[in-house]
């Protein structure tokens, strides 16, 4: 898929924020990203994504959720 | 589960919030949570699960994600 | 999120195709996309994001799948 | 989220047992948990996640499975 | 996919019991099937695939968990 | 499950391809899918399934993807 080819996402759940951290392992990567009020969201991608995307601090994405992976926790 | 079994989860996200609004079908419900900053999550979760935790508006809640399930997005 | 604004995603697989049929429910809608290779792709989404995308037959979208949802079966 | 905060979770399916062993990737670890009956679960969480719980042989835990996560198959 | 031709799965987790309930909505249908130690385990899948499965209750099923969707919960 | 025990899924998304890589990780392993169109299809599993299956470079396979894990993006 080229860059600039998606408009728009059925996920309900488009949370932006910056990348606070990378790790990378043999497959996958752990990123962390900071939403502006200070929350922060990790993701687990696969490495290959990791660099694709040229993920490192400080940079701007979104975290992308579809609605039927959220749970609902009652206190 | 007897309630107040749960200590602590593996789920990397958990994202506090209010319930602003459940629209149920025949089988799922979906859950609409607003956060402190004002942002939304979307859930759909059975309506079994909907009402068992007696979810209503202004309900507070937690939407749990884990983190496999975070989508990277860049613009 | 405004129309343009995702350039890459780091799902790793997208497949292009062109909605065959949506059917909603309450909640949820149903959309089949065909493949050019004549396949189709399945998709469970909210009612709200199909109508949101303005999801109909014939309507070119492409299926996003994250790696870690796929699950390989041998015969 | 403290220790103690949530009291019940949306998700359907929460099966109790024991750690059998945990394995840890750089990024990602495996728990296999023992069912009472015998049968074992299978988990892969954030390497994260399973020192923050604290996660070793012999510890109980619960697997929680979401509804929309669990596929139907017959012989 | 023509019956038998699967053999094996990656998922890690497949739990044999046989159908309780099944309530179909207008696009999912919910499964509950009932473990040989007396849980359940609950599924959501589409209608079309109940129907295509001819799920009953009575019915011998497996429930198929990958291991990625299994979050682990402590006391 | 022994092999052939199962003979449908309730997954929508069945597609046959050949493996064209298998990394493996210390916990996950990344397999490539080569479908007969040409498209790859990238999947993460456990390396202890990718080894179990004997995933290797020209192995015939399916990708299995649940309807409810599947995306829909509009240009």
């Amino acid at each position: 898929m080229a860059p600039g080819d998606i408009m728009e996402l059925s996920a309900r759940n488009v949370l932006k924020g910056t990348v606070e951290s990378v790790t990378e392992g043999m497959v996958d990567a752990e990123v962390v990203v900071k939403l502006p009020g200070g929350e922060t969201i990790v993701s687990v991608i696969t490495k290959g994504s990791a660099e694709r995307l040229g993920l490192k601090k400080g940079k701007e994405v979104h975290a992308v959720i579809k609605a039927s992976n959220v749970i609902i926790a009652t206190e």
